[in-house]
């Protein structure tokens, strides 16, 4: 592995410190210790911090109890959790149930922040009975491979981590510790990966042991060595992706600190902010509404779906949307539209039957004969054979559209309907700019890809 | 042939009467014998008064001057054109010289407005030089067949004007005299017409002689009797011919006399124009143009496809065209816009390669990174693999397109675009009112099939 003096510098900064590590194993030890002692499961540690894999200042431990697959499924929950709680509570430590596919405990211990997930000590990967059994045949597979890599894998993981593509989360769909960790091994470092990578394009497959048995509709495939049917990269979008193609291309051509540690991002005041509205000259609409109380994966897929809907129902109006985003915080989630129109006239085609379709073109011409004038405009008339009648547009104004019920028709989330029906102000113009908000809105009004807003600040630096 | 009474008391208004028909037919046979004298040309005597065919109150009376198809074609027009100008002048009368497909001289003779027409007297149909060498056999055919039928042709003539739907001109697109007699002949009446009519749609084929050389792609399809390969239809758009359906249908169900003399069309006053435009709320915009100095069936071709291409261009620039209509008058012509969008945001989105193609991905980028940042907004971001960018939209405002260059740099007329290079204001809102075009805006913004039309002034009435 030849690394740059540049890699070497940014490695000196991101390996764990010694005393970081003492500290980290020791409470791993501990707990581990706390686990084979109980005599109900066998402890194990996973994640990056089993693996070696971990960056100075990641605080996250990974502890998981396996249980006898015997058990039935509703033991374990009941078994695993008493278990997990039991150790919180020995440690003194803060401590929640959280669920994933399913519940385990997360606990503040000696400045770390603890899973404790209960799970079956199954055969072999091919026998998982949920998701998280499959955690310790990764953690398995990685540690017997991973030693001569581990400073690539730190180098990949911050160069993610720099251009926001880092982590499986449904928030940003980018690329997960153990991808990081495979793409390392299948193209031996760091430099290799993003060489290669340069060439990407979508329909990438790695397949490491070789042994796929399916296809894969992702942009990205690279199929689980421990588990065949799987992609491992299933959650990285194709947006990630590129922004991945292109941040290895902007590095191998010119390299510079601001890959790893990027120029951070600046939020905008509300005077800047509508300073930059108002040149875009666009129209800008924001409902904002209570955050359902689920995990992040399972709202922000909620969230997202909604978006989108609530964006088509707009263009279905007229009400063109240049671009839309959502952002989930603890509380308050906001759904922002920017609209490229938000006033229409009054009158609205409606194309009717062709007139050799009798009996509906009769309907159609009686309907608006029998009308009451002033619910319509012009026609019917005749256009290439296609009867026509200008109506009256529903909405004019997309401010009354985003405040009618017609949200609450369109395709929403579940829990973002509840939501919805509680509580869905709109805000307008600079009035969508709230503090909690603003970098969301500030970061929405500045897009760019992650490279270029890397490539810009360098280039305003010098 | 069994009429109704309604049908009988339109016929005693639109026959001829008698000593309008002796004049008629005393100045055409002075006509023909001073041609017969002059012993260079045999006179011919067509159009509806040969055929007994024509309205009460038309007042053209259409002689052609037939020569030797020997003569050479300059021969024919110095000649031609020499004789017809000498019978002119003989008679005292204002004339003028036109053209179709060769010169002939228009004069105004005892109130009738003749026209002089020379062509060659060739042996059949099929030997013609120019289409106006047609027009005898046309003439031929009808007066062998036509006499039983007169009356119905007469009902079918003036039911046809009534909606807005006789003349072959480019204007009207609609149905001529002669196609009229046709379809008289094909359905031996008025009222077999209109039944087989309400039954019509797109691909209407008749072939009264069975003697069809080709197939033709106009909706309706008349073949000529006198030549197999022309269709006399030719020139019936979709729009007329389903208005001839609409109407037939509508006479049939509720014969009135409004189907033959339909109610006068308000003319609209500036401050109605400017009450129905601001109810819409739409954004009307009219260019005015000095009328080319070519006859209409030239110029209002060339005004059609100016119309769309500038149509077509406000719509690539996201200013939405909800109607267009040009309309010719002696000396100006306007083109008249109603737009759903005369204002837009300065924001553009502007769609570069995918990220995979590197070499222009590349190019994307760095064009954007090295720009003057006031000359776009956010961006490049990857959007679904694309580059995108937010560029500065080249106009905002409707007005400042259509008053640029761009208007003539889309695909206008050859004379068209002539005269907008000498002059072309452009109106906005209710300024587009002027008086001499007041009629066709009215007709524009109240717009509605001939047969509403007559059925909702019915429905006033009672």
């Amino acid at each position: 592995m030849t690394r740059t003096p540049l890699e070497e510098g940014i490695l000196d900064e991101i390996r764990p410190k010694e005393d970081e590590t003492r500290h980290i194993l020791d409470v791993a030890k501990r707990l581990v210790s706390r686990i084979e002692e109980s005599g109900q499961a066998s402890p194990m540690l996973v994640g990056s911090i089993a693996r070696g894999t971990w960056i100075h200042g990641d605080r996250d431990l990974d502890i998981f109890l396996l249980f006898d697959p015997d058990l039935p499924r509703e033991d374990l929950e009941e078994k695993g959790l008493g278990l997990a709680r039991k150790i919180a509570l020995a440690e003194g430590a803060n401590f929640r149930e959280k669920y994933a596919e399913h519940p385990y405990i997360n606990a503040s211990i000696n400045g770390l922040s603890v899973d404790l997930v209960p799970c079956y000590r199954v055969e072999s990967a091919s026998c998982i009975k949920s998701a998280v059994d499959r955690t310790p045949f990764h953690t398995q597979y990685i540690r017997e491979r991973i030693q001569p890599f581990v400073d690539e894998v730190l180098l990949l993981k911050q160069f993610a981590k720099a251009g926001g593509i880092y982590g499986s989360d449904q928030m940003t769909e980018g690329f997960a510790g153990y991808l990081c960790e495979l793409l390392i091994l299948q193209y031996q470092g760091f430099r290799p990966l993003l060489e290669a990578a340069t060439q990407w394009r979508p329909g990438v497959l790695i397949d490491i042991e070789d042994h796929r048995t399916r296809t894969f509709p992702e942009p990205l495939v690279v199929i689980d060595p421990v588990d065949p049917g799987r992609n491992v990269s299933a959650s990285v979008s194709l947006t990630r992706m590129c922004e991945f193609i292109e941040l290895a291309r902007g590095y191998l051509a010119q390299p510079s600190r601001s890959f790893f540690f990027p120029p951070k991002k600046l939020v905008l005041s509300i005077e800047e902010a509508a300073s930059l509205l108002s040149s875009r000259g666009t129209h800008l609409y924001a409902i904002t509404l209570p955050t359902p109380p689920y995990i992040e994966d399972i709202v922000v897929p909620q969230l997202r779906k909604s978006l989108d809907a609530l964006r088509a129902m707009l263009d279905r109006h007229s009400f063109f949307v240049n671009r839309a985003d959502c952002e989930m915080h603890e509380d308050k989630s906001m759904l922002l539209f920017e609209l490229l129109i938000d006033d229409l006239p009054a009158v609205r085609r409606h194309a009717g039957p062709p007139v050799w379709n009798r009996v509906n073109a009769a309907k159609f011409v009686e309907k608006y004969l029998s009308a009451d004038e002033s619910g319509f405009f012009s026609g019917p008339f005749i256009e290439e054979g296609i009867f026509v009648v200008e109506i009256r547009r529903p909405y004019t104004r997309a401010i009354d559209l985003l405040r009618s019920d017609q949200v609450l028709q369109v395709a929403l989330g579940k829990h973002v309907k509840q939501s919805l029906e509680i509580s869905r102000p709109v805000n307008r113009g600079i009035e969508c700019y709230q503090e909690e908000f603003a970098p969301f809105i500030s970061e929405f009004l500045q897009k760019s890809s992650p490279t270029v807003w890397i490539e810009r600040s360098e280039k305003k630096k010098s």
